[in-house]
């Protein structure tokens, strides 16, 4: 179904780009673009011979609209965090890629209104700090927020371990700003709160995976700097507890930023193998909850003792077994390191597979404690664990190689093992994919699972939008071979 | 581009849906038919000899799936509330409209999730209802809460008075399901926080006026019940100032529910045609602002307490001139009566064009004050004015008749001035739909405002997932005539 580039037109694109914008944007040195091949865990290996840097939104739009002629496949690409493969070239060299790290301006900042307008191709902890110097916050966070883009969290609609206040990166844009398969360019910066204009193309763009448009600038909601935050930690029995305890502090609070948990298992670990940890608690816990509340200004009770207050009720009801609340912003970091390094301690500890799933929440506990013994008696001798998101229904589920098994073990057992994980993900009414997407990694599983009309409504827009299939193939969406007459 | 059904094939669609069905689901009763045939407020006139009430969504399933092998098109109709003709079947007696009336279960509650699972048919007030039998408040309501149907509310993404804390229902929709123009049933009813599956098939499916899937469930979020709320009447200077206000209200608290704005000119016709009603404040102020806060059990303090506060720091920056908290909760439904009677006031006062339109919150009080003057510039005679939701920047721009001016001004002179307004607002980076969506209307407006790539994007989805067009024709999009070979 994918138009067939002919063999040259890469290069006919090149020489035309180079012509038009000059060697600062038409890249073609193998040194400056192989950094660029491979994703950012190794797992695949890309080529193109062609590295676009544009530095404005026209030079895209005419760019897009080049190599539409020419059905040059384009792969955005932005700080190149993919945890799916999700911005690396195909392998024949049949596209180039499209680098959006040279738009990396803020465009605008109003602090009143709450809002920032900013290109693809700025940092995400560039943002966080631009914000913080007008007395703002960019509430979302993640682990790669030294590198990671917002071009390609949008395109991801990016998570992390706070999303509870104020959702993910879907919630958090206030428009958009990408140019299409075509070349035309589709402004929907301007931040209207309600605007029923017919399909809502930030929405559809928003996870898109760059299959759709090429996002080059957003406009993205702002809140209030945090005057204070809180972080507890407290043993729980189960994850029963856990989520009747978030049920607790939900009720009493929309203030709540954080709510992971974290195994015994997986606190062994990092104990074990992480330098400068120790156990928050003295006495051990089957399970552990990580609690952070903020407050701004102008809130009234400090979340300190917030937290206490309603941790005191949860030991009251039976929902906790032991809790303690951070003493300084030190002890807060601490209690953190200990969530934030489990996947390096496991690491350190042997071969994992890991998924990223959700499921409803309410549905959480069971399948955490069901679907982990499931894996256990299907493929003896593993172990089974998940820890995270517990407040919004996202966990990451490892499963860990037998004792004794050698380093390949997840490479050979993955077409086994995550299949079968897949499926209880399904059958719990869950998601194969929380927060990385899907990309390459994820795409025939995707296919496998999906209903009919999910797969159908999938690579009915993608061919509807991109019907020469140009704008990052071979991610995300299947498509069907065309139709006759088509 | 839309395969044109034969003459009988509507005919052979209700003899097959009728001997499947019975005489329950397919009625071909004229009368019985009659009543939804024209819109709510007699603008559009529309023929159909066939209306089918399905109860189950497999029965819309099979419906749909047989309505596509035949070619009929379908309009699906909920409440039949809409304001811009959307659920009106065209005028030549093509289609069949399709009620979801008959679909009217709460499939479930879940006080601690915070969620409720409840069928298209359901009404909002009845949604209303049931969730605070449980403790529970669904956040979204507006004028005909009464009639108007989940499904209708989901496909025209409404909106309302109260959405400034938790949104329109884009924001209360956590899973949807429909069926898909070929009869296959989307279940994206699991309310999932984290899922990126890729395209975000419910947000398309919110606000898409039915063109793209009937909606025939949606999971939605609950929110706590309201303890108490308080009602503020305030007169100010300016739209400019009500803006700073408002600014002051949203620094300091997540809680505002409510800010309209009312011009002095609209609480005089209120007062002057409206029985039973008398201003809050002595003296006449320029503009005037409605404030509505609420407080659930666990906040510390009262909203009267808040509002009373922030409304005194308004008066020391010298934003308001002079204000009153409803001392009852009868003189904030007093205050609330005022407000939301300006309609009916003005209908009494004489012809009026209405307009509903949003821009960005910073750029309103601009564009009711230069907006107004250029409409009165250009049209001699009338007055225009704006009041209504300018917490999110949607105001509804009444243009009013010169004096002496006759029934039909409206009529006769809408072609003329609703575009002059429409491009004001588009210049302003505005929408020309802020809640009401397009349907028939608005549909020629919007084909000659958008941008060519919003346009293409439009038509591009429609024709990807409703190739043949059958669902609600007419609406909301222009089709491009296909391109030769397709």
């Amino acid at each position: 179904m994918t138009a067939t580039p002919s063999p040259d037109a890469i290069h006919s694109f090149a020489r035309a780009a180079h012509a038009r914008f000059g060697p600062k944007v038409a890249v073609t040195d193998a040194d400056a673009i192989a950094p660029w091949l491979t994703d950012w865990r190794g797992r695949y290996q890309g080529a193109a011979s062609l590295l676009l840097q544009p530095g404005t939104t026209a030079e895209v739009a005419e760019l897009v609209a080049l190599a539409a002629a020419l059905r040059v496949p384009l792969v955005p690409q932005g700080g190149n965090t993919s945890m799916v493969g999700g911005a690396t070239p195909p392998a024949d060299g049949s596209a180039a890629i499209l680098s959006l790290r040279r738009m990396n301006r803020v465009r605008r900042i109003d602090p009143d209104a709450g809002i920032a307008v900013a290109e693809a191709g700025v940092i995400l902890s560039d943002l966080h700090d631009t914000a913080l110097a007008q007395g703002r916050r960019f509430p979302l966070t993640l682990g790669a927020k030294g590198s990671a883009t917002l071009g390609g969290l949008v395109s991801t609609n990016a998570g992390g371990t706070q999303v509870l206040r104020f959702g993910t990166m879907r919630g958090l844009v206030l428009g958009l700003e990408a140019v299409l398969p075509d070349g035309s360019v589709h402004d929907g910066l301007a931040p209207l709160k309600k605007d029923n204009r017919g399909y809502d193309l930030n929405q559809l763009l928003i996870g898109a995976e760059g299959t759709l448009g090429i996002v080059t600038a957003a406009t993205l909601g702002l809140v209030a700097a945090l005057h204070s935050r809180a972080v507890a930690w407290a043993g729980v029995e189960s994850p029963h507890a856990a989520l009747a305890l978030l049920r607790l502090f939900e009720a009493a609070t929309d203030r709540l930023e954080s709510f992971e948990i974290v195994p015994a298992h997986s606190l062994g670990l990092v104990l074990d193998h992480i330098p400068d940890t120790r156990a928050p608690l003295s006495a051990p816990h089957p399970w552990h909850v990580l609690i952070e509340m903020g407050a701004s200004d102008a809130e009234q009770e400090p979340p300190a003792a917030l937290i206490e207050r309603l941790l005191a009720t949860g030991l009251e009801r039976g929902l906790v077994r032991d809790a303690t609340i951070a003493a300084s912003e030190a002890q807060a970091e601490a209690f953190w390191k200990l969530r934030d390094s489990i996947s390096e301690a496991e690491r350190a500890s042997g071969p994992a597979l890991q998924h990223d799933i959700s499921v409803p929440v309410a549905a959480m506990p069971d399948f955490m404690i069901e679907g982990a013994r499931a894996v256990e008696a299907a493929f003896p001798g593993t172990s089974a664990g998940a820890f995270g998101h517990l407040g919004d229904g996202n966990v990451h589920f490892h499963v860990r190689a037998p004792a004794g098994a050698d380093r390949d073990w997840a490479k050979t057992q993955s077409a086994i093992i995550s299949p079968f994980v897949h499926d209880l993900v399904v059958a719990a009414g869950g998601s194969i994919s929380a927060e990385h997407g899907i990309g390459q990694m994820k795409r025939d599983e995707l296919a496998r699972l999906s209903s009919p009309a999910r797969l159908h409504a999938l690579a009915a827009i993608k061919q509807g939008l991109d019907p020469d299939n140009l704008f990052n193939p071979g991610k995300l969406v299947t498509l069907a071979p065309r139709r006759a007459g088509q």
